[in-house]
């Protein structure tokens, strides 16, 4: 490295450290403004938020920090991994966003601040009514800010604004392979669904609705943390209505779960959801936060990992094996006669539904492909804003043959549009990815005897080494060849489906 | 107000509404801190709120702003009043700081957000060598700071370092004050409280520490949020070990409690004390946030009115007979065989005893008088660091004839010392206070016949009026005259403790 780039590293590396403390108090906020927060100091402390990201905004858009990030980019072949990959990472932030200003940028944010409280009031409501008027800005922002964005590679052709979007959560997919890779998922999914729905393989669910109380499924949770090895010195967990994972600083990954009376393995397996995510952030190579790039890991996998762990591990045999004792002795009167076998296919039944986090793991699939049509033809426009609740219930028809009865359990169920378009499908392109590593992992380590015998620590392990460790400094489609020496597809997820569902249903 | 003295105005107003957003910012990661951050991210994010911290406090180095506020101060017989008061706090920060470098200031901040860390651990291994470094430091850093102070009057005798300290907590009170106001106390109270403890009365109190669920204290603690009025639209509540509340922004004041299982009174009493507290922020009016003025009330004035909340309301004949029904549905069990009257001689019964949080309110007064004479023993030189466990435990002997069997229930069991020294008067001043203020109000209420009735909002609505209306913008001796026609005197909380508890005593 020469004298010059070493001192634009350090320009780089200074300027990156003060953003850094504005992007982990804007964490800290808004993780607080998700849990706490009072009702009506919402829409201030969201200004609160917009505000002070803008100010870690305004420090990347000072010409010395560009100019040494782009030499950096430029001079990339002297740096040692992890600053190549920040220096990659940086040049692509700054073509995406030379053109747009910190009072640009903060008016984008307020709109997705304002948008969030806006959701929340709606979703109380079930009307969906109220909250299309920020849906329409959020698009609109979603359309600009694309618009704004000089491209990677200029001599390519234009990306469309909504696959300019999933970009933004899983770089490089695109439409197409969504369309081809949901195209397959639909093909083998809904015959075989047909034939679990008309199968006469009866499944015993009655105990899943006997009541818990809050006390006791918050002892489940932490029995839960406790078996899958969340480090409660350097997490924090707490309840929300909607749960979710995030992740501060190294020593600060913080879930959060709800309780549901009539339906405590909700919290189970939010639980073990969450946890996956906060594993992943948890055992990611220290370095990675040091030199910046420990958010290089894109959404699809992440969805992998916390999927994985929920499915894979949670709804299998050893697992529930691994914890049967544990939740007959926290809910002893609900499981006062349920066999082992019975609490594992209850865990497993197929029954379309509703609401996506709740769904099974078969029918989830569906859910994304709806929300996917959706959004796609939302941004393109050939449907608008005011068109999402009729083709919200059509859809839940055509795939699920179920409707809800209203926005709240329908339309409005998923936050995630508040900040704009593009998440929904690196939940189904997760579930691809850890199908797909499933099947190394299971030559290299005695699964089923790693899960029943409770050594999450193996397990922890190989995915620390495997799975996380160079998530951050690869795009998806390196990080999933180098994992599996394959590209992307579906098939392993659906070849899993098929063979666990063909086996549980007896078909 | 002239061209210019309103050009100043606005230049202070730009800075101040920017500062506020630090501050905002600051209460609500600090918050997060007391409630929920996890261990090992505690140091981290200490020193994330000293940087917004000291952020904050650089924009009000900047000179333009300091001309600004020093003009104003010059000429502010032309503003109105709020802004008046806004340039003589804006003065006498400019002189406590104008010394002082960011540098400096942070270094400060580090080390009280260190030292509340240690306190923490410190508390857990019941270990004050733990912590006594730590404390060595915050007593150098509150002597150093002082000393970089410039005298409001330069003309007037240098103040002492401990009176320095005392008027940053409660303006204008000084040793000589206390030493009076805490003589009077002793005087009056230690030989009542020897004819209390000889007296043949007999005061039931097995049924406090019958076990109740932490799920039916949550309960009660909302029926009692309920009954106060306090607004959950507004505010939060949460529980951390040590209650307390704390206000972020007019549509924001949180407050915070703990359960225990077998003395569910201390979590009712703890509620009713943060409720007062934050019925003073959230009743204030509401232009004095906009003025940048809301933090000008102090520390006493604040304590006496979560303990006027606590112990004048809360502790009284007619607000047990207001929620008497309410305890009784709530907890059943351990109300099967208490009458109306058991309860109340039971939440007033007096009884030497080790926590200040939980001690009632007759001996209350000698756990301040105790760390009072620590306190300024320390910070004149008296006593070293090293010391304070033998001071605490023969002053507890001293006072209240019992004595602290480790470090986690006699000194390490307050937080207040790990961000320096002065605080705890205010809670004896604030005793003192409400008990001046009370005898106003019977004479314009009848509080009896309101508090009994439940009629919260006629309670609320004359403590605004009268007591909150005002608080920002006066010092608090000329507050208490305006409120009561006489200057700060032990008398009437004497007066009334003597009262009480002869006849709950019967001597």
């Amino acid at each position: 490295m020469t004298q010059k780039t070493a001192e634009m590293l350090q320009t780089v590396q200074q300027t990156l450290t003060t953003a850094q403390k504005y992007e982990h108090a804007c964490h800290v906020l808004n993780f607080d403004l998700e849990t706490i927060c009072p009702p009506k100091a919402m829409e201030q402390q969201g200004d609160l938020i917009a505000y002070l990201s803008n100010e870690g905004f305004k420090l990347k858009k000072d010409p010395a920090f560009i100019e040494a990030g782009e030499y950096l980019y430029a001079h990339r072949d002297e740096l040692e991994e992890a600053d190549a990959v920040l220096a990659r990472q940086l040049h692509r932030e700054y073509l995406h966003t030379k053109n747009i200003t910190p009072e640009k940028m903060h008016s984008f944010s307020t709109v997705m601040n304002r948008a969030y409280v806006r959701w929340i009031e709606a979703k109380q409501a079930s009307d969906f009514s109220l909250f299309a008027p920020s849906l329409r800005e959020v698009l609109a922002v979603n359309r600009e800010e694309v618009s704004l964005r000089e491209p990677e590679d200029p001599s390519a052709p234009a990306a469309s604004v909504y696959d300019q979007l999933l970009d933004d959560y899983e770089r490089g997919i695109t439409t197409e392979d969504l369309d081809a890779l949901f195209g397959a998922c639909k093909e083998r999914l809904l015959p075989l669904m047909k034939q679990i729905l008309a199968s006469p393989k009866k499944i015993r669910t009655d105990f899943l609705s006997r009541k818990v109380t809050d006390e006791a499924q918050e002892r489940m949770a932490r029995y839960l943390l406790d078996v899958l090895q969340y480090d409660l010195q350097r997490g924090a967990f707490t309840t929300t209505e909607h749960p979710f994972t995030d992740w501060m600083a190294p020593n600060d990954v913080r879930i959060t779960t709800h309780y549901h009376e009539d339906a405590f393995a909700s919290s189970m397996y939010s639980i073990i959801h969450e946890t996956g995510h906060a594993l992943f952030e948890m055992l990611q190579p220290k370095e990675d936060w040091e030199h910046f790039i420990d958010s290089g890991k894109t959404m699809a996998m992440h969805e992998s990992v916390s999927r994985f762990y929920e499915n894979r591990i949670g709804r299998s045999e050893a697992f529930v094996h691994r914890i049967y004792p544990g939740v007959c002795e926290i809910f002893p009167e609900v499981m006062r006669d349920v066999s082992e076998r019975e609490l594992y296919e209850a865990l497993n039944v197929v029954q379309p539904s509703l609401i996506r986090t709740e769904a099974d793991e078969f029918t989830y699939t569906f859910h994304i492909i709806i929300r996917y049509e959706i959004e796609k033809a939302l941004v393109s426009g050939e449907a608008s804003i005011d068109d999402v609740p009729r083709l919200w219930n059509e859809k839940y028809r055509e795939y699920l043959g179920i409707e809800p009865e209203n926005d709240r359990t329908g339309c409005l169920q998923d936050v995630h549009w508040s900040s704009g378009f593009g998440y929904f499908p690196t939940y189904a392109v997760g579930n691809m990815y850890n199908a797909m590593y499933y099947n190394r992992l299971k030559n290299e380590l005695d699964l089923d005897q790693v899960v029943a015998s409770g050594d999450f620590a193996a397990l922890n392990g190989w995915m620390a080494e495997n799975i996380f460790r160079r998530a951050n400094r690869l795009a998806p489609h390196e990080w999933i060849r180098e994992i599996t020496g394959r590209e992307l597809t579906a098939d392993d997820f659906l070849d899993y489906l098929e063979t666990k569902y063909r086996d549980l249903y007896e078909i």
